[in-house]
Formats: structure tokens, sequence, C-alpha cells
């Protein structure tokens, strides 16, 4: 198995990237290679200033650089040999197994669409987060900012994906699928939310629990918290910032550590044909290295196929 | 100024809004009373069950109460001596100048707006909150469940709300009013927030600071938050939540402490022709208290009217 990971892209690459490619190789065998793609003379420098390179670290050459701030759909065709654009299409031949990257966010989820496409019968693809519990077990929250507006068929289907998720990457039988609201009622909600809630509720075999609120996002009730990308977006980061303020005011605590960024790695894009993680633009070593160890455990659970099954029997 | 409170409303009514009202009163001259509307005989009992009832609390009977998962609508029709139904009458016809409750969120929102009745120009009153600053300041967020559904010139409405707010109960000068969103960018949003973007930025008057995301929820980057009720109240059952997480781990923090619910105790509903709060409906005595001080604050602003000016000035 080959992950490939953008070397050019975050706020600290290539550096960051590089040694968190490291960390995260050592802790694979050798027959699971790490590839940095990116421009080839900048990713040896770093690779140069290590005191060792294991052996399952490759680097795939890439010309050019999306930067943040460039506009995704222009980038992506006005910069054909951009990391982004090279990881894709290695990616879409089948050559590496995932693709993670820490730059462009837009980029990363167009690039996404237009190279390995949607799967058949997905609506639009979405992001997933981990969300720990405070009893030490994790949730998984869809979506988290790649759809703002999300008809009530979309939050219904995030339910069915979600739900294929916990089961083969986090291994929970039979995972708990619930509803972000306002109120725990049936009724409660915005119209999306409303509706969405009657067609999570008719399919029985979703193990739907209903409605939640914004207070038990870090409780036991559920195993897949369904959103609309707008409220799972503010969500996530006003989790991250809960941990940066502890971290901030020197507050330790085993759960609120669990919040930082860093633990979890990135954000999986799901409903495309491929394996595919966006990080944190901020992400350092200890992320890039967790984001690349996601991705094997998604790539290992052959979860695109789950999903196909899984859409064929809502259909 | 006479402020009262429905005793009868909250899980631990009448004994922790008897307590709170109490501890309320010693801070308050005797000029300002506060009556606790409600079962007469229900209220005596806890009141002489007390070491000390100071001289400016007042009972004002009410044969029935409305129960919290009753019908809002409905419970307010059928129970016309309900202590909310009379608390509002008293309200209505100035017998007191603030009322909080409690109960049945639903019934105190709709029986201010058919009692007090919207100020002239609100499309829709909303329920507003404080929100802590790291670094010791305070700010303020609207919608906070009121609206599930908020068309962009609601959310403008919000904006302009939020800041007279600001100004006249919080002494903030120039408050800075921004919008919650999932990116920092304008052009980002679901459909209403963009909207929302461009009317809020239209009014020069403002001090519109643009969008904020949820990691900045926390920080001194803005005075008034907008967003629509189904975002703010998931919001802020969450930041609640985080409160109720660190005290059960032990953890100890003056900003943490700061998102206990109890703090401030409630939150006003702004766009009605009176000044009601409505609190949690777990208030103990401290939370009854702070209530009821938040409210003697807010009527002491002579806010309404100051609202009134503000709709004026943006016709």
């Amino acid at each position: 198995m080959k992950i490939a990971i953008d070397a050019m892209g975050g706020d600290f690459a290539p550096q960051a990237i590089v040694e968190g490619a490291i960390l995260a190789a050592k802790e694979f065998t050798n027959d699971i290679k790490i590839v940095l793609v990116g421009i080839k003379d900048a990713i040896q420098k770093v690779l140069d200033e290590q005191p060792e390179v294991p052996a399952n670290i490759e680097v795939f050459h890439a010309d050019e650089v999306i930067e943040m701030g460039e506009h995704p759909t222009k980038a992506l065709q006005q910069k054909p040999k951009s990391s982004i654009n090279v990881g894709f299409h290695l990616l879409k031949n089948n050559e590496i197994q995932a693709f993670c990257g820490a730059g462009n966010t837009g980029a990363m989820h167009v690039g996404a669409i237009f190279s390995v496409k949607p799967i058949d019968g997905i609506m639009r693809p979405c992001l997933i987060t981990h969300v720990p519990k405070t009893n030490g077990g994790t949730s998984v929250m869809l979506d988290v900012g790649a759809n703002t507006d999300c008809k009530p068929e979309m939050l219904y289907q995030f339910g069915v994906l979600g739900r294929v998720y916990c089961k083969e990457v986090l291994c929970i039988e039979n995972p708990r699928v619930a509803l972000m609201n306002l109120g725990e009622e049936a009724g409660k909600g915005n119209m999306d939310a409303k509706e969405a809630y009657q067609l999570l509720k008719a399919d029985t075999k979703l193990n739907f629990v209903g409605n939640i609120e914004g207070r038990d996002l870090f409780l036991d009730k559920m195993d897949v918290i369904v959103c609309d990308g707008f409220v799972g977006n503010v969500i996530l980061k006003m989790a991250e910032s809960i941990y940066e303020i502890a971290a901030e005011r020197g507050v330790k605590d085993d759960f609120l550590n669990k919040l930082n960024y860093e633990a979890i790695g990135g954000s999986p894009i799901l409903g495309v044909n491929g394996n595919v993680i966006i990080g944190h633009g901020i992400s350092n070593a200890i992320a890039t290295k967790n984001m690349i160890l996601l991705a094997y455990k998604i790539a290992s659970a052959d979860l695109n196929n789950k999903i196909k099954t899984a859409l064929q029997n809502v259909v």
C-alpha cells in the first residue's frame, strides 16, 4: 500500500510534512510506503537534515505549488503540475491508495471531486471528523464544512455514510445515528432538520436515536452526529479553540487535550472514489503523522466499497 | 422599580426561585422590589423556612402553573391564571418593569409576544446571551434559539439589536458586530449568511467587522455575534457543557467557570415592549439571583426605548 501526502501543503510545509511522514513511516512495516509529493529539491533538503530516513519514504516530484489563498478551481486548472494535481492523478490511477494534504482546502476538495469523482448515488461528498467522548470513546460528525446548505436528503445520506465509517473505521458494531438540533423532541429544528429527522427515522436499519443538542456533543448518546457543514464547521472550530484556550491557560486535562486538532490529524472526504484526507492548514509534524495513520486505517478498511454497498442497500 | 419572577418556573421551583430572589433582594435598595408570582401558599412555605426575608420581597398570587412539557400556546390559553400569564399581565400594565422565568421556554417566549407585543419594526424578537471572552470582557450572541430559520434581513436586524444591547447594557462605546460563519473571507457561508454579510456591511454605522469562525467565539475580535437561532443554540449549549465537563473532571479555571449557565442567569428576549428574561430550566438559587440582577440592569438601561430609536435611525 502507498499513502501519499502533499509535501507542499500547509503553513509549515515542507518541513513539518516531511518530519510527520518520517514519524508515520516508522510506525509502518516496509511494505507500506509513504510518498511525499512536491518539489523534489525542497523535500530532499528537509530529508537531508533528518538523522534517519526510513526506507519506506519515497519522493514524487511535482513542479508547482497551489498556495493557500488561491481560488481552488482556477488554481487546479492553471497549475496542472501542482503537488495537489499530481497527487490526485496518482490516486486516480491507483498508484497510491490514499492522498492527504494540509494545503488549500478548497483545492483538495475540488481536486477530489474532479479526479476520483463522487461515488454513484452520492448527492454531495462531505467532510467527516472524529469527536472525542468524555467516556473515552469516539463519535464522528459530518458534514464539517464541505456543504453549507444541506437539503434534508443530504443530511439523511450523511447519516448513512457516517454509520458505515463508524462500523468500518472505528469498528463500532451498531453505530447510533443522531441529528444535531436545538432540542431533543421530534419536531424541533429548522425546516431542513425537521425533514431530515423524518427521513432518518424512516430508515429502520439506521439505528437513529433522534435529536441531540449542543450539550450532548461529547457524551455517549450517539456514535454519528449528523449536521450541515455550516453548523459542523462552527462546532469543530469551537471545540479546537477550547483546547487552545485550555492549553494557553495552563489547564492540563486528558479530555480537553483530545480536542487538539493534532490528535486526529485531518478530516476524510466521504463519498468519493478514493481515500482523501484534508488536514488543518497549521498542521505540524504530529498532526501530519496522525493524518497519515488515519489514511492508512481508512484505506485498509476498504471504506469506499463498503459505502457503495450501503448505498445500494438504501436504494 | 419592580422586577417579577415566575416563582413556579423551573425544575427546582419554587424553592430555588424563592431563595434566589432573596439573594437578589439583598443586593437591592428597598425601592427595588422583587415580586414572586405564583401559588401563594407554596411560595409562603419556602419563605417561612428562610432565616430572613428582605422587606423588598413581595408575593403576587397566581392560581395555576404551566408545566415544562406543555404546548406553549395551548397552555397559555387554557391556563389564563397561570403564573406566566399573570406575570405578563402585570408587565403589560406596567405594574412591573421586568419579568423573568425559568419555566416553559416556549410559553415565556409566546407569552411575551402576545402580551407586550413586538416593538414596531422588529421582524422577529430573539434571544440574546452573554459570552465571556478570554481577556475578561463580554460579547453578546443572538439569536440563541428563538428563530431557527432566519432570513438575511433578520440576521441584519440582530446585528442592530445586539449593538444597542452592548452599548446600553454592557456600556461598550462602539460595539463591533461580527457574523458567525465557517470562514473569515467575504463570500463564505450558507446562502443566508452570504446575503446577511452584504446587509451588515452596507450599514456603515454598524461597525461591522466581518465574519468570525467558531474558533473566535471567546476572543476579543468582536462584541456582537450574529447567527441564526439554530447555530446560536448549539453554540450556547456546547459552551455550557464545556463548563460541566470541566467541573465534573475537577478542572479549576476562572475562564471555564464563566461558561457556567449560572453566571449569567438567563437570556433576555430582545425586540418586545417589555423586559423579559428566560432562564435555564435547571436554574438554581445563584442562577435565579443573576437572572434578577440582569433584569434590573436591562430595565435600568431603558433598553427598549433605545431599540426603538435605533430602528427609526435604520429606516
